[in-house]
């Protein structure tokens, strides 16, 4: 049977949740540019404070932290921590021939809780919440590699 | 017909794009370890003033950020926000079996207009420029990861 | 002959020297909780310092850098730098068909190096010693990415 092809039901159970949460990753960068738009200020390069057609009448405060801006830089590197190494393991469990509703669980509830916590950041929810809408995404990943770990081993 | 194979022209496209795209980025590292012993500064650890073979006079003011080693990690930074992503994206891209020129255009404009940005911001052009560069790059990921998650979904 | 397959003994090679680094990689998040519970501090977001159950005696220190913290972010963003490409890197190196021996060796010498890397960082070795261990990985990445394109390229 052909696992890594898009009609496969697992493999685009995976290519679901994996290009969703690309695009919520890319989203980060456009949310970056539309607070640092809106701020006119939180750049981070000297150059940044040249005149130009798109920034008409710079200051050097511009260069320091906007928390607005800072606050989606938090959430972006989250998501590097996370994103990449779920988009890997994700592929290789689909290499472990779960069954459809494994896999549906896992795929579309790491996405769940990844943008529940999405919404909690950028809410400034609490420590707390943050971290309990966290943690299920991690321990999904966790075993995700875990048992493509197992079978590659060939236990 | 084999999609995932070297031999595959439009995946051959892919794997052309995604290493040159992963030497690049490793260069970043290498660019840094450059600059840092250039201006022998710009370290980040406490333990990285110690005197050693590498570092015979050290002194305090090696851990100050350095500017030209900043410029590197910034540049490595917005690396890590865009490629993790297009390699993934790319790959599951490949799966949608695009044309052989809509692959090429894609990926090797990815690759053309990520070199340019590098270029820009190495140089310190305006933010202007460098968003210019910036924005076809993320526009092309966001295509191939919708196209992707829309061949996924089964429309 | 099927080579994305966790019965194909080099894929499952890549596969094991995968799941491991994301392993590794998570586990970076997971100790730099344990390293702010410790602490109880080192946190980054202004409503990190709300009383909740997790956080009962709330204080402004608590957003100030703390040392064991920062230590560990260091480790993960030298992570980010590395694992992302190697992940990809590695996975497109098992389409040239390497011998199970190479494959293995580059494999698994990456993962061992970066293990050593983890250990002397965490335990503030000098930054020639750290050095010395990042070295190998990354020629090891560059390696691979250069082989692969080679091939893709079809020389």
């Amino acid at each position: 049977m052909e696992r890594i092809s898009l009609q496969d039901p697992v493999f685009a159970t995976y290519a679901v949740a994996a290009t969703v949460m690309i695009l919520k990753a890319v989203a980060m960068s456009w949310l970056t540019v539309v607070r640092m738009m809106g701020a006119k200020g939180g750049f981070r390069s000297p150059e940044d404070i040249r005149k130009t057609p798109l920034n008409p009448d710079p200051n050097p405060a511009q260069l320091a932290p906007n928390d607005r801006v800072e606050r989606i830089r938090r959430i972006q590197m989250n998501d590097l921590e996370n994103l990449p190494f779920f988009l890997v393991a994700g592929f290789l469990f689909v290499l472990t021939q779960p069954s459809l509703l494994v896999a549906q669980w896992l795929f579309y509830g790491y996405v769940a809780t990844r943008l529940a916590h999405f919404a909690a950041y950028l809410t400034a929810q609490t420590h707390d919440l943050r971290a309990a809408l966290w943690t299920p995404g991690s321990v999904i990943l966790i075993y995700m590699a875990a048992r493509t770990l197992i079978v590659a081993l060939g236990f």
